[in-house]
């Protein structure tokens, strides 16, 4: 018998049939003799709804009662979900962020989670309840309703584990794990056992958008084991979902690369010919920061004859802003060239620890590239991941041939 | 300066253009020196299509769950509303049931409030706050959600105006105020400027559905102030609505009768030829209360020769379940001679504090039928009411040759 903690996503409670669906779930682990803890999403599309009708009314809503409005959509589940389990047998019993209670901190639609007083959930789930939370939300010290931000679910589930010391976090997602590419893209893709959390890290901030960023730093700090499972495979034949491990784990597999990750609709912006001087990065990325503008990549150069190219990648959408930004307020300022552009290109990332420990994955990854005639426009390296810019058209056929090139394909002996 | 409690229903505040509109009455109020606290219902529609999502997984769902699901309609009402008045540059805050806190006992789905909080309340009003609370909920003693059953929100604002001694309990809903008689079938119908508290009761009861009538029973017992408004008026000329006065207030209309009321929609079942004996009544009304039927009149007439004639009203969806349970359970038991009942029947009223101290007001009403050639089936008085049954198709005319004949068209002196 473990204490288990099931996060359940917005598609995964949809409609009252999936809802139905993951009552049947939970009751097959219930059966194995588990204490469950399960922490829905809203319903998928209600935040959107409710933050929607807040707009409606106006265009800058305070965030306090933004707050109350869109943590209704969790209500509404942990209800249903708990009427859907005690239909299956169960005894179940809902709690609301401020009912637990999850104390965070004031910073409403982006709180932090300080403190879970977990008591009650333990006294139900030694009474035989299934014990339903509200993810996303919380209370701060006054008693006011807050929320996580977006994806906080997970790190509901993720908070309530590490406070119950669960066995496990399950995230319940519409995919059955993580993938070493995404199988749209790549049909030989395979699905990863185990990936250690620092890959999952860099993943989930390149695309393969399986697990909210902050759950996962989350779960590493309090050391939470979290596994990715799919909420829409077959109930009573579930698959094993992809395991997130940590350094001190074994390793189960011992790839040196764990997956190839991708980022589609990025654009890349070069000042050429700034003066190598202090402060000139500030110069430059301070007004872009300034103008809400969220940046990827930085990259400068060694410079020659003191002046230097700095490039940077920011979402396509914000491409026109940041070239205003910087055609109308920097590039006079700090003297530069020329600004120059280019919102075709994409990023392709070669992702694993072992990498750490064995040299020639870069020139491998970059000689995989040349052999297919892909130019490489930026490079940027972590101690775990290869990140290369290159023309968008190239995106997909850079990801195959560099899965197949680290034998992502093969099942690790 | 008053402190004023509103309330505003669910089609009040039915689409974000209804909150915005109800936003700048508040801040019209709030401009003239008030203290407002305001109790919006949830949007209309939303709770039957909170129920109708429980009622999908459940036909029979814990009371508990479906108080966490039913009460977020409110929730999203008063953080949208609270949006609203800072958009009309108002300082506003909302709370929810549980937040202020309103207490009531664990009756989940019918509620009864037992105490409320009113410090965090008063401090807000007094540093300028216009205080949004959440009508038709609160929490129990474990803390656990609780919803005080249709209508609610009117009693959680007559409740906050009883406990916050506030000048006035203001109910915004669809209608002006209370009418002498449903102006649909009464063109000349008029509205009330005072009604007392006994004959809002009675019209409450009978179709006039402007107020629950919980909350005017609460409103009676601890002598709030109510008044019924239309939120559908011009919000720089709003009309002045009902107010809802009691015994010991000055009456402002020396009326003998206040209204007519009916209700449609009703059938009549007489046990004919019972004996009469001690705990007959108890032996037909009994499996009739036992199948969950609401009983609204009750007539027995003196008996000849032992026997008796026993009849009563109920809504017309429960008539065959009524008779079915009359047929089989109860009159072969009570050695009946004969169950009839009639299924195309309506009840009209005459009501008015007046006809206490005013003989003949029955004998005229009798007379006016008579003279249109409507049959009176039935009569059943109270000390400020005469119900009257008749045949359905005469409702119409009924209603309006009552009211002429109590003069109800014409404005009192």
């Amino acid at each position: 018998m473990a204490l288990i903690v099931q996060k359940y996503g917005g598609t995964s409670v949809g409609t009252t049939e999936r809802i139905k669906e993951c009552a049947r779930r939970i009751a097959r682990w219930k059966s194995l003799g588990h204490q469950l803890v399960v922490v829905p999403s809203a319903m998928s599309g209600e935040t959107n709804r409710l933050l929607g009708l807040a707009q409606e009314i106006s265009p800058n809503p305070a965030p306090r009662e933004l707050d109350v409005v869109a943590a209704t959509g969790e209500q509404v589940t942990i209800g249903l979900l708990s009427i859907a389990l005690m239909e299956q047998g169960l005894k179940a019993k809902s709690y609301t962020g401020g009912q637990v209670k999850i104390l965070t901190d004031s910073a409403h639609t982006k709180a932090r989670i300080l403190n879970i007083q977990d008591a009650n959930l333990r006294a139900d789930l030694d009474a035989g309840y299934v014990v339903v939370v509200a993810g996303f939300q919380g209370v701060d010290e006054q008693g006011d309703i807050t929320t996580l931000g977006r994806g906080g679910s997970d790190t509901s589930a993720v908070a309530l584990a590490a406070a119950l010391k669960a066995h496990e976090c399950q995230i319940y997602t519409d995919v059955d794990g993580v993938y070493t590419a995404d199988p749209r893209l790549v049909p030989e893709a395979r699905r990863l056992k185990t990936v250690t959390f620092e890959e999952m890290l860099e993943m989930a901030s390149l695309g393969s958008k399986v697990l909210q960023i902050r759950s996962v730093e989350f779960a590493g700090k309090y050391k939470v084991r979290l596994r990715v499972l799919s909420s829409f495979d077959d109930v009573d034949n579930p698959g094993a979902g992809t395991l997130i491990t940590f350094e001190e784990d074994d390793h189960m597999e011992e790839a040196i690369i764990s997956g190839i990750a991708f980022t589609r609709d990025e654009a890349k912006i070069t000042v050429m010919g700034v003066p190598d001087r202090p402060g000139i990065a500030y110069a430059i990325l301070g007004p872009i920061g300034d103008a809400n503008i969220e940046v990827d990549m930085i990259i400068q150069n060694t410079s020659v004859d003191g002046l230097t190219d700095f490039s940077f990648t920011v979402q396509r959408s914000e491409y026109k802003k940041a070239m205003d930004v910087l055609s109308h307020k920097v590039k006079t300022h700090i003297e530069a060239k020329e600004v120059r552009g280019d919102d075709r290109i994409c990023k392709v990332s070669v992702v694993g620890v072992g990498m750490r420990s064995h040299a020639g994955i870069a020139s491998k990854a970059f000689r995989t590239l040349a052999e297919e005639g892909i130019n490489i426009q930026m490079i940027s390296t972590s101690e775990i991941k290869i990140s290369i810019v290159i023309d968008e058209k190239y995106l997909e056929l850079a990801v195959r041939v560099l899965h197949k090139a680290f034998e992502l394909d093969v099942e690790p002996a």
